[in-house]
């Protein structure tokens, strides 16, 4: 149906292809198939040809990446640090190219070389370290920062099995591994000079001075693995650090037989699968020792890496220049995206307090004035309180760190509302023991308490976290509650992924929507034009085809592409109402049933979605 | 002691490095820091440094790589195969820069950059995949046969971790683990789109005529890794391919909670742990399950690659263009070192039975005639003997076809020695039930009856075979018995470890005699010149000095440069007599305490090695 003109057209968004630079490109490419990836023309598989082609790319990232990170250290501005479980970064290699500029270019020389560019493009694993929302907003707040200048840090960590693969068995969903890195990622650069060890377990010492120290421990080590985040067209490359498990390399153990040794160097694995799979819960608590140690890795690797930032002089360098801490949170903003990265708010006390020696109320002001938290979910059951016998066995000091918040904190309730024991109650980041006699530790609580900003990712969300879930802490503390609407960042979500809609805007109104969505505007102008509209009807008709021929080709459905589409993409969760809208669909059924002779527009109805494994009800919604 | 000069010119045997050859190695070491390692020389760390360097080496033989590939596939000449458990390849930097013959060339390329190549070469990790002289004699037949321009090929295992790391904590052994590919390693290039299916478990059916089947196996996948062999200055590179066990990418399973899946995913590490660590032990046969599958895996992987490489056209090619296996062992010679990887034999059967639909009797001689097998022992605990229980359960076809294979044996040594029972049980396969009932498969007993050559590694260590070990076998196969005494090849052991002895060597006969250690004759010629001696004294004397000042840095220990050095270097064995050299050592010492005037050559012992961790007797010899 598209012709192969077309097919280019598709993923050649403007820009025209200089032949100095396309034989450049070819140049380049064929020098990263031959001496990077070992093969020539005649053997090479398409895999091949994709690593080649990314390397290509990822040789024009190079300079800007080492650039944009000298000039942070030498301008020493404030830094934003994102801390978050989930990345859900997708796909680099396009979004990439458009966002250097060299799409067209590479495209024109691809084709000269006689391969099929889009071909290769589907080779790329996703990086699909996340589960939802939460994981895409992450990765597209990078982008916007990247192409805002802002001096951002995305921190993660680096799952080896993403998101799991869903297959569609007899009608119900099995789960498959999502082995992503089984090829090798060339979007990552390990940087093993920077790894970190991380504690577990262990218990608090207290020295004459009632001083702290967590000793005994159990140690990982955290081995970072940064990727590139370009902004569009600004030669600013920021950088996504995501750590991975290492096992230490002593063995602390006496051997009596070989077993036992070969034993113990493959038991090595069970403390590197702390990074080993994404939890596949979205929206929804699970309560798991391995998620907390993951939690409490992330935020513990990437509090030393930005601790040893702000005291380092210069890019690399690990020399102590800025002592004083006071100066911290004009330097340091850390964003915890949603309480899964909270455990970060006792680690920067014991940090400040235990390590650099800071009095609490020092502590405490600047762990306030750094930390800013966003709230995902009115949901009950994704709020994350855990058990106080976890913490106290895994993170014995944070667990004392916490109680001593929360006693001062509920000492400050009291001095406001004398003698209101329910409101305190309610309000404690440690909670009443419940019918199991177990206490357990509001994490959200926590976050509120320890930052300076809060905020929904909605109007309404927001408004409604004031009004009823955190209606009290909004009473405490009104300045700190604000509203963030989530957005999307344009360049892949209409750029990249409408390229057609996306020509026709840009003929009408250039291209400043690109990073300025207000831009959009001008369209309205345009409202009334009937080539216009009908050039936007033309290019969402092809879409449809697109979508219905896809639909042919990979699931043997057809469908009929003038219908109107109602799509629904989503995790399948009872509160996205998966439920309500077919039973909607059945009414529309039903409705035409009894009057064949209805007048309506012939629709179509697509569902996708994956639910978490142990989540029966939506698996029974599938 | 030495100075800058001199340390130079330990490493720069010979070679006079031109000007634009150095410029371009510079250019390429700064390119391959910036775009491969992303970092400029203000934070580049000497591990940086080294991995350019390496990547810069490398670069020089990807096309001599590619192009030996390509002309063995069109010459399609007879293939060595050399299987081996460990190929104990040590460092690979030097080695190849000094076949290559650029060393002289990088040496000064790195002086020039201010970098001290010696301190860069001290950080590539020892690719330890060998326990002794077993291994090390498979690395440097891989060097030799590249050498002698031999299209041969390495296949061993990539075992995660090597042979362990020794310590000495209050005079015992501590063992750690080998964590040598930690930073990644720039000699190997994984070969994903080779990768090969390993069953294990299940059972065997037989249809209507016979025809066995091996079902509900466990399946296993393997990835090679390829690791050029380049010979000494002849433009040939070879290849060490090495297997990793992967996980199948599907689950089979079906998950009623989230801690189910994720256990899942994490469980996956069960079965790559087939490739996680080299067994520790020399000379001991330790019969557990786990051995027995990397055996099977290596064999069962190669041995498909070796038929898909015999019926394959061309380079990379997977269109079958050879059907009649009767000129198999006209085109493939697989050498067995030792019998650890033996199970190849009724593997090969099965594959030309089962899989090929060859009759018994063809498949028989094609495996007689491929096979060779080398004996590196007579030591009775290092001779494998595997239970038939285990073999039942693990590799069940393989069993029927050892139980057919040993039957045809039996009848034709009745047929020679009718009535001779006893030697029948002394030569049989299988050996008779032990004291708990469990009967075994004596694997040297195997590779004789299925090989068409077997070798001892020295003189004697024939003689012995014939005469004592094998003595029935060799009544009965006469021919089949031969000796190849084990070597060295003198690129690495003289040329790159002792280059001031082969700089002088070289002055008096040229260089022949790097490639053909025959020509070391001629020095006969200079026994008597003092000037000569005198040359050899002072190496020898400069060499010593090295040693004691690094016993000094290293270990704050100081000897005595002119005395007699005495050193034992090797595995802690009983049979290697550690223990012996001491006691002559303690009367040595008893005679200079009885008789003070005695006039004796100062004499310094040294002694070095590892035990293996279960091995009690050899700790305690430590």
């Amino acid at each position: 149906m598209l012709t192969d003109h077309d097919r280019r057209k598709q993923i050649s968004v403007r820009g025209i292809a200089l032949v100095e630079n396309v034989g450049n490109i070819k140049k380049s490419f064929n020098r990263h198939l031959h001496f990077s990836i070992i093969k020539d023309r005649n053997v090479a598989t398409p895999r091949d040809y994709y690593f080649a082609l990314a390397n290509t790319v990822r040789d024009h990232l190079v300079s800007r990446w080492i650039r944009t990170q000298q000039h942070y250290y030498e301008k020493d501005p404030k830094r934003v640090y994102y801390l978050s479980l989930e990345f859900y970064m997708g796909r680099t290699l396009s979004n990439t190219m458009m966002n250097l500029g060299i799409q067209a270019t590479v495209d024109e020389a691809l084709y000269q070389l006689g391969l099929d560019i889009e071909e290769l493009q589907e080779i790329e694993e996703d990086a699909g370290l996340g589960n939802g929302g939460l994981g895409r907003l992450a990765a597209c707040f990078l982008d916007s920062m990247a192409t805002l200048g802002i001096p951002a840090y995305g921190y993660g960590l680096r799952y080896e099995y993403g998101i799991f693969k869903q297959l569609i068995r007899d009608g119900w969903q099995v789960e498959e591994p999502d082995d992503w890195l089984r090829f090798g990622n060339p979007w990552e650069k390990a940087r093993p000079e920077y790894m970190l060890p991380v504690n577990f377990f262990g218990r608090v010492e207290k020295d004459g001075e009632g001083k702290s120290k967590w000793v005994d421990t159990q140690v990982v080590f955290a081995m970072p693995y940064d990727t590139p985040v370009p902004g569009y067209r600004n030669n600013v490359v920021n950088t996504l650090r995501l750590w991975s498990a290492k096992a230490e390399n002593h063995f602390h153990l006496k051997f009596f037989n070989d077993g036992d040794y070969v034993q113990a160097v493959m038991d090595r694995n069970t403390s590197e699968n702390i990074t080993r799979v994404l939890y596949p819960n979205d929206n929804m608590f699970v309560g798991k020792e391995l998620r907390l140690k993951q939690q409490y890795f992330l935020v513990a690797a990437s509090l030393q890496d930005i601790i040893r930032r702000f005291k380092s002089s210069k890019y690399g360098c690990r020399d102590v220049v800025r002592v004083d801490f006071s100066t911290f949170p004009d330097k340091v903003a850390i964003q915890l995206n949603d309480t899964h990265p909270s455990i970060g708010i006792p680690e920067l006390m014991r940090l400040l307090i235990d390590v650099e020696d800071l009095s609490w109320e020092e502590a405490w002001k600047i762990c306030v004035d750094t930390y800013a938290y966003t709230n995902h979910t009115l949901l009950p059951e994704a709020l994350e309180r855990w058990p106080v016998s976890l913490m106290q066995s895994l993170l014995p000091r944070h667990l004392e760190i916490i109680y001593q918040i929360n006693h001062l904190f509920m000492e400050s309730v009291s001095k406001r509302f004398p003698g209101d024991f329910d409101r305190m109650r309610r309000m404690s980041i440690v909670e009443e023991a419940d019918s199991h006699g177990e206490k357990r530790i509001n994490m959200a609580h926590l976050c509120i308490v320890a930052s300076h900003a809060i905020n929904g990712v909605a109007a309404l969300h927001s408004e409604l976290l004031k009004s009823h879930t955190f209606h009290d802490f909004y009473e405490f503390y009104p300045e700190k509650f604000q509203n963030k609407t989530n957005g999307i960042t344009p360049r892949r979500w209409l750029l990249l992924s409408n390229p057609s809609l996306a020509d026709i805007i840009c003929e009408k109104i250039g291209e400043d929507w690109i990073t300025n969505l207000d831009e959009l505007q001008k369209l309205k102008e345009f409202a009334d034009s009937a080539p216009f509209l009908e050039s936007i009807r033309r290019v969402k008709q092809e879409n449809k085809l697109r979508v219905a021929q896809y639909l042919e080709e990979e699931y043997n459905v057809t469908i009929n592409p003038s219908s109107l589409f109602d799509i629904h993409v989503k995790r399948i969760h009872e509160y996205k109402r998966q439920l309500l809208n077919i039973l909607f669909v059945i009414a529309l059924y039903n409705r035409i049933k009894e009057n064949p002779d209805l007048k309506m527009v012939p629709r179509t109805y697509l569902y996708g979605g994956k639910a978490a494994p142990g989540y029966h009800m939506a698996k029974h919604l599938e």
